[in-house]
């Protein structure tokens, strides 16, 4: 993506903002992980949301900083939960917490992530720039977020040991997992800016469309990653076995013959390079990977619909750039 | 303890409430064991701190539930996490979360129990009886405390790898780990009260105060448990090599030769009786025991000097009997 001015300002702002946490130094084992979770970088996109949905919404980006930092620090104490639980050693290419330190480290510094968190809302608590009504919001929004993100996980680790997960089970699992902290993001942006309810419920929604059309299209770039490009074969996915939205589109769509070689395959703890192509080519034979390039291009034409009905602004064509830019993503 | 109706009736309503808590059916994983955490049992003396601390300021206990139950369900969401960080099977006699289920879902159950603990807090933020004002300090108070509980667990598990850990960083761990959950308990339940600060002030350092105590006082009784009553020899605490109020006053206070003897002991992976027993001599050697007791009881004393502050009342009354209870247990 070509950095843009406003992109740049707005990326600064938020890696200044994380910089200047005041967290005490001790204890070290506490606040060291923690401000290592925080540094170790990532692309800041849910901050970035936050502060868009608040330009978006004709408010001060200054005054949506809280949000923007409480959102990222929430989301890194997922992430430092989510690798111990998937005994994670790398994220973003570093040592995990769960790996630098370890389990009990990484639990504790999570938890006080998550606290420290929602402590940040304590600025809209004393601004009298915000209403009780508008602080509330902030607090509910922010903690039905997190909740729904948990839902999400626990989905997510049931579904490996569960026999028959459909597509509807799989959006939920990833409307908690992915959409829900990218809705919460630009709902406290929003709210950070005054903006009425109808105006954050759009918000709500594009958030939900864009980590939606994201997460499945996560799964259609495994299955069609370009080895000359990447480096890497099509169908990592199924090579690990692993239920994605184009795997279980394929159980559901297969004869019987067609999904008992699927199942077996999937089930195989070491198959073969052509036993994955076998799954690919039934795939496309039952117009698997059409059909869900449909759905996420349908995704993401809801996003632009709905970002379509705010005032033209820079924020705007900012945040339609982001759409973009993770739309034609090949990797 | 002599159960009294002012007590049966608040037991009563936090059991009752805590059953009424409203959880989704699923992901089972998640909500099955956070159910499951909070009816496990336990005294429940911190949300019963919470609806004495309401009513002690002349407020409605009923508005002080919401206050109450987050409180506890705070306290077993660090509960369900300790019982990882310890490897603990048990918990009240029953399998903890992390031996029931495993490890992924006791950090994942206790995260969701975290965030709903929060969550009770949107009562305040929507009942017009409370001020914007109020519903920040409800908010304040409730992850101060538990980000001071995280340091206090944080301090706990760095001393077992430290060589020298003083008196004052005991106290300063206890702080965390056992009184500030008290103290944030009563505090709450003053907010809920629409008290002044000055008496929510006075709350915040009685609950420091009973919990510097308690835990103090936990150290001492272990030292000085009778094994015809209770079927357990002192000097447990010794035994494991655990640092105590006590073993940690005994090495400051000890001269070279005694103090190279009780480390020995304490490092000793399987001590025999005879030398727990010569620990538990320079101890009383020392004055360790009855300097203990004295501290206990000053601190059990400012309690009740700032008890003493308030309007008399039945919950004065119900909470001067609680401590009386916890001073004078004998176990």
């Amino acid at each position: 993506m070509s950095i843009t001015n406003l992109q740049q300002t707005l990326l600064k702002k938020i890696e200044t903002g994380l910089q200047e946490i005041d967290l005490p130094s001790d204890p070290v084992t506490l606040y060291g992980p923690y401000r290592y979770a925080l540094t170790v970088g990532g692309k800041r996109i849910r901050p970035m949301l936050s502060l868009l949905a608040c330009g978006l919404c004709d408010g001060d980006i200054e005054e949506a900083m809280p949000a923007a930092l409480a959102i990222e620090i929430l989301h890194n104490f997922t992430l430092v939960h989510d690798d111990i639980m998937d005994r994670a050693d790398k994220r973003r290419g570093q040592d995990s917490v769960f790996k630098k330190w370890n389990e009990n480290v990484a639990i504790l510094s999570g938890d006080v992530m998550f606290a420290d968190a929602y402590r940040k809302l304590n600025y809209y608590g004393h601004s009298d720039a915000y209403s009780k009504e508008e602080y509330a919001a902030m607090h509910e929004v922010f903690v039905k977020t997190i909740i729904t993100v948990c839902e999400g996980q626990a989905l997510d680790m049931e579904f490996v040991d569960r026999d028959f997960v459909t597509h509807q089970d799989y959006i939920e699992m990833i409307s908690g997992k992915t959409a829900a902290l990218l809705s919460g993001a630009l709902q406290m942006g929003a709210i950070a800016a005054h903006t009425t309810a109808g105006k954050r419920e759009q918000l709500a929604e594009l958030g939900y469309e864009m980590g939606i059309a994201f997460q499945i299209q996560d799964d259609l770039l495994d299955a069609t990653a370009d080895p000359e490009k990447f480096g890497k074969r099509p169908g990592g996915d199924i090579f690990e076995g692993k239920k994605t939205y184009l795997t279980i589109l394929a159980l559901e769509r297969a004869d019987a013959q067609q999904s008992t070689l699927i199942q077996d395959i999937l089930d195989d703890e070491n198959p073969k390079a052509e036993q994955v192509d076998q799954v690919l080519s039934i795939m496309k034979e039952l117009n698997i990977l059409n059909d869900v390039a449909r759905e996420i291009d349908q995704h993401y034409q809801k996003a632009y619909q709905l970002l379509k009905k705010f005032r033209t602004s820079e924020y705007q064509q900012e945040l339609e750039k982001l759409l973009i830019f993770l739309q034609n993503r090949d990797h």
